[in-house]
């Protein structure tokens, strides 16, 4: 998908929420922020949001060095959301199907900011349960149980801290309806806002996948930038699993039939793309065998 | 009071905003709104936001032409708030404080968005009588009551259209409350965004106040910038009413002791400066006499 021109806008402000945290001065973070909005006012048309993430992340890299931005937030984050599996799980092991339950909890993970200061656990808790009882606004969850009973490898594609925990535990009831599938979780190289690094991933999935490099630095997945080891499990994989808004602008127009989205949709122009409201939860197939 | 960074990303969504009505094409509204972005990026450090609205306001015209850009909104307002009024105007004339309940309503009237097309009639009435429920969060009502008694000229600066019938009605009740009291509304010299003209101002307050131009052609009030026939009667009516954030941006920091600001809060920057949340409503008196 094209990036539009509320991007613009919306760019300029994830560079300023960055810019919040590390700038003190009003005068120099107005200077700053000013930079960055020449740099977004350059940016040829065409692009995927994704792609303006990637050149204007890398510019705030200069400007507040090369630091793990979010740590803090990402690790309160993991923690939430491990509290929070505690109290849930027995429910989704003991409910009807737990592998739409586990799918739906690591997309419901998706939409809320973990790492919101001001949400304390009680209303994430509370804000989990409402999500939970909504419906995918696009549904190919029944081809997905299908063919993961035939899978033998699945990639996963993780996105934030916090929700990994979900993906986690999402995993393991895949694992426990196949059990002859083996799991591979592709994750940022490097620190990049409060996505999940592969450092940190290899700690939530040690004994359930075999944590990869996704290569990837940005916000997001694009093949063409991705490493060897990914490029390779992308295509071969039985199925592949993308989390999360970033990834799906990377990898959306790829030609992969194993390749399912499973994301909350978090702005109003990936709404306006996939023609549901924004907020919606969507597990859906690529490319859809016709 | 000063802009901050947070005035740089809104003046880009302001611009998005005014392009989205009049540019068709998905890519030259990229590259318009980059133009503008360009622009914002130079606006050097100091400036009001007010100011800011005023350059890029000026661009933007030279983009979209000299048209009146919210003429159809403006008119639908307008109709809506005298519906809502006729609604309304019973029960505050045998309220306890009818002068109180007056400003409130006016208050009230900047609060929403009157031309918003998804908001009908009912939905704005409910959210009236919601809205006058609340108290002020800055409140010296009874020094402006107390003044009002004594005094024989009121300049009225008003500030959007929709709002300016709620105006009207105010200036009536404060006209009962003192008979000998003559009132002038100054009104922008041409249209600029939803902001109420001299021409549209004169059709309102026919019978109740005079009308004069303020000279201001951005939407807010800056005295240096603002006609000679403006700048006679801010400085010498007994009480000069400001309506609106604008106005307040442009007016705050002149040393008048007779003007009242009176206005809902309708940011974060404007929210902080005054140390309230945002949405609160404002019956501020400029200096207080010690």
């Amino acid at each position: 998908m094209k990036a539009d021109s509320r991007c613009l806008v919306c760019t300029a402000n994830q560079a300023l929420r960055v810019l919040n945290k590390y700038v003190r001065s009003e005068e120099e973070k107005w200077i700053r922020l000013q930079d960055m909005m020449k740099i977004i006012s350059e940016l040829k048309w065409g692009l995927k949001p994704i792609e303006m993430g990637e050149i204007v992340y890398t510019e705030i890299e200069k400007i507040v060095g090369k630091r793990d931005i979010y740590e803090k937030e990402k690790k309160r984050s993991n923690e939430m959301a491990l509290a929070i599996l505690e109290k849930i799980k027995r429910a989704i092991k003991d409910s009807a199907d737990p592998l739409y339950d586990a799918a739906k909890l690591s997309i419901a993970g998706n939409l809320i900011d973990l790492g919101t200061p001001s949400w304390d656990e009680e209303r994430v808790y509370n804000k989990i349960l409402e999500i939970l009882e909504k419906p995918f606004g696009i549904n190919d969850y029944e081809t997905f149980k299908e063919e993961l009973s035939n899978a033998t490898s699945v990639l996963f594609i993780v996105d934030n801290a916090g929700e990994i925990v979900f993906d986690r535990f999402f995993i393991e009831i895949m694992k426990e309806y196949n059990s002859s599938v083996q799991v591979f979780v592709a994750a940022k190289s490097k620190p990049i806002i409060n996505d999940a690094t592969v450092k940190e991933a290899k700690e939530i999935m040690d004994g359930v996948a075999t944590v990869i490099d996704s290569g990837m630095t940005i916000p997001g997945t694009i093949v063409e930038k991705s490493s060897d080891a990914f490029r390779k499990l992308f295509f071969e994989a039985d199925i592949v699993v993308s989390k999360g808004q970033g990834n799906f602008e990377g990898l959306d127009g790829e030609e992969n039939e194993n390749l399912y989205f499973l994301l909350t949709v978090k702005c109003a122009v990936v709404a306006d793309y996939l023609r549901v409201p924004e907020g919606t939860m969507i597990f859906m197939k690529n490319i859809k065998k016709r």
